[in-house]
């Protein structure tokens, strides 16, 4: 059994149900990609985003930049617009199956940007909200696997919403504790520094060996490596072809987490709450978020550089970097308090070699529909778990503990101590956190693109048009009333 | 050390410098892609093309099939012409500095054909031309790396042809006895079923331990498998942060080779040679040779599962592929004789878990100018071989021949044996198999495209170029005359 944040949850389960399974962990700690460098108790602390944030060059409320250009409103408005309807076709369980899967699948985003935005304004940001939410490139991922990522975190406004959305929470103390306090429990059954490099199932167990030269001797393995990484071990008999070509098919993206750490939270004092959202082709970084603790302490801002300006600035020392980040952050603060420093952390996920990269696996064009398939699809004793396997989170925590419980009921499944109706449970909604619905205006609904505009419109709709948009984008406080 | 086709060389190299190298072989044979199940005497063999061949339902002579559509063949034309005068700006030591490197590598090959080419016939011919030689689909793979890759094996007409290019000759009796002469000849050196799991450059020497638990301990060590399966090796120290990531992105294409055995070579009889050109989607096969021995026993007819249609026949059963590949060449060919197979051999690669697919790894969009520069970058006392990383056919044997010396000295260099201006070699041109220049006519160089065509000239014109067109297909035999 191989092992991070997923696992976890698997043997819990499998724990719970009487079986005895076992965590063998690849490196000297637990949680893979959620890891936490200090840690106090667990609570969930809301991201402010209540005060005012910042874009290119000015203030803004709200999760997204706005924009006075009634043509770039417009535009924004119908990339999100299309951005969803063109997800709500794809079955969150098997986008493969989807009306338009392969068109869509034989498309780079970087190609359906280009189709549906007519601004730069927007293709901009559309590139940013790539980068942002899968640390790739446009041109690296396949439009139909983007789609789906989108639409399996609920739509373009969940999955890039502070308030009411994926990026509303985070655990006080670091996430990393949820692992440790399960690891906890689980006690000895953790094997730290357990890297697995062979898997032989040719007998009547199925043998484990670990680098360290432990072997285990199991009755059923859950694997939940990103599928990459199932590439460390070496398979006795080897895996199917097309799981054997999928494993060099999804990449993981790109990041590098930066938290920069001053005296004081100065852009507080100046109103703003810390989130940025910096376009600039020439800042290292794309987007913060202010980490300052909750009682105030610690003032910090978490930033991150994403796809090729992390490969860029790979070569860069660590002093170098965080020059050029005090930099861009002092000219969008405007001010020369961000260039003095207190405490630098970063982490570049791109050189773990047990993670390949953050946060997730990618699909480039064209695999998804050829391979997507054999993603969670068991080899004889073997299941596969990870969050890239999941229907929902999938690239999240929440996607982990999906496929992880998931998985433990396969194998309970295959033991008959479940239905295979069991296998696949659905998550009730969660009480503390529900996820609200989006209130969208008839002018969401209904403003047409600008394509759309240019088609079928006069000048004098133009004006009735930008009008409305214009007072719109007031009203839900999309610019900046200064 | 690991090793397959190229590690040979490099260890003949090393071996001939008075040093002491030792063969990792995963497999338990040498030669790794290069594959000869029956084995005879070697001497290269001319394939056939003199005789008349097949396209899609009729015969042609020449390497591409012909047409009497002048659009189609200025189409046709321009495409060829195109590619290669693209190529000539890329770089073949590193194609990340060709001057729109960046641009060329955010498109697939399919957003470059659509740019290109005009009609469908010349469409459906650009994916079947990228099908073939890269065993890959347009849409996964980038623009930039398809066209260096042409261009590093000489340019369209070099890589395509079998009269003067890349597919004229093969070794009687199989390319596998290369590597099996080699071996012999380093005797013990060579360790069979030897897959290395770990690399340990952490201490004095380089330690490396294989799955079956043997301990070899290098001062230098030659990586020579496909990029991917580095992956196959837990490193100490990790790798560095871009080749930790270019490993996860650079998949193996997809290929099955079918070997269908007749009673006697019935095609040769109605004056075919055997190579079939199948652009039919619903065709299992896209590209056949004749295989008949060279004395004209054993008739056979190879043909290519390639990209996609290898994905999706991979789940039927042998006989079932068989059954399909049948049927096309009985229709292909006219006769009911091509229904009665005496044997079938075939070999799918994408299920080599030390292959990881055939013939060479692709590059997807967007990995070339991000990764490229490390692909052949030591790492410590790691060197890295293996056809990919060649810079001449590299993806053939050429290719890993150079590779391997070229790594040997690189070792040699760090050793003080040699100078670092002596690591790359000119290779001086096969006296016994020259490259022959290609000629083209005056049309070939200079008939407009469709494109320029329909923007440039009118009726007259174009009835003047369109008899041009004709009667230059008629002259170079690429129009059937019958």
């Amino acid at each position: 059994l191989t092992a991070p944040f997923t696992f976890s949850h698997a043997a819990k389960l499998l724990k719970t149900s009487g079986l005895n399974p076992v965590v063998l962990e690849a490196r000297d700690r637990v949680g893979g990609r959620t890891f936490t460098v200090q840690v106090s108790s667990t609570r969930t602390v809301t991201q402010s985003s209540q005060q005012t944030c910042i874009g290119k060059s000015h203030a803004f409320k709200g999760p997204f930049p706005p924009t006075w250009n009634p043509f770039v409103y417009m535009d924004l408005n119908s990339f999100f617009r299309t951005m969803d309807e063109m997800g709500k076709e794809i079955p969150r369980e098997a986008p493969w199956r989807a009306p338009h899967a392969e068109e869509w699948d034989h498309m780079t985003m970087q190609q359906l940007i280009e189709k549906i935005c007519w601004t730069s304004a927007v293709r901009r940001f559309a590139k940013l909200f790539v980068n942002v939410n899968v640390t790739s490139e446009p041109h690296e991922v396949s439009a139909l696997w983007f789609l789906w990522y989108v639409r399996q975190c609920g739509g373009t406004m969940r999955i890039f919403s502070t308030t009411n959305g994926g990026q509303e929470r985070k655990f006080q103390g670091g996430s990393g504790q949820i692992s440790e306090g399960m690891a906890k429990e689980l006690g000895d059954r953790v094997k730290l520094q357990s890297a697995v490099y062979k898997i032989d199932q040719s007998g009547d167990a199925v043998v484990v060996e670990t680098v360290d030269k432990q072997i285990y001797k199991a009755k059923y393995v859950i694997i939940a490596t990103p599928p990459g990484l199932n590439l460390k071990i070496h398979f006795n008999p080897e895996l199917p072809p097309l799981r054997n070509q999928l494993i060099h098919r999804v990449p993981m993206g790109s990041v590098i987490k930066c938290m920069v750490y001053y005296k004081d939270n100065f852009w507080r004092k100046k109103g703003y709450c810390g989130s940025m959202v910096i376009e600039d082709e020439g800042s290292p970084i794309g987007l913060t978020l202010d980490d300052t603790k909750p009682d105030g302490t610690v003032p910090a801002i978490m930033g991150f550089i994403l796809a090729s300006k992390c490969r860029k600035l790979c070569n860069l020392t660590k002093e170098e970097r965080l020059k050029r980040i005090c930099e861009i952050y002092s000219k969008v603060l405007g001010t020369d308090e961000a260039l003095h420093p207190v405490h630098y952390e970063e982490k570049n996920w791109c050189e773990e070699e047990y993670s390949g990269g953050c946060y997730t696996a990618y699909f480039p064009p064209g695999i998804l529909t050829q391979y997507g398939r054999v993603l969670r699809e068991p080899c004889g004793r073997l299941y596969f778990a990870g969050t890239e396997t999941a229907t929902a989170w999938s690239g999240y925590m929440e996607g982990a503990v999906e496929a992880g419980e998931r998985a433990a009921r396969e194998i309970m499944c295959a033991m008959g101590k479940l239905h295979q109706s069991q296998i696949w449970q659905h998550e009730p909604e969660s009480l503390d956190v529900p996820a609200l619905p989006f209130v969208t205006t008839f002018w969401e609904r209904n403003l047409p693109s600008v394509g759309g505009f240019v088609r079928f419109t006069g000048v004098s709709a133009f004006l009735s048009v930008a009008v409305a948009a214009g007072v719109l984008a007031y009203k839900k406080g999309l610019v900046p009333r200064n």
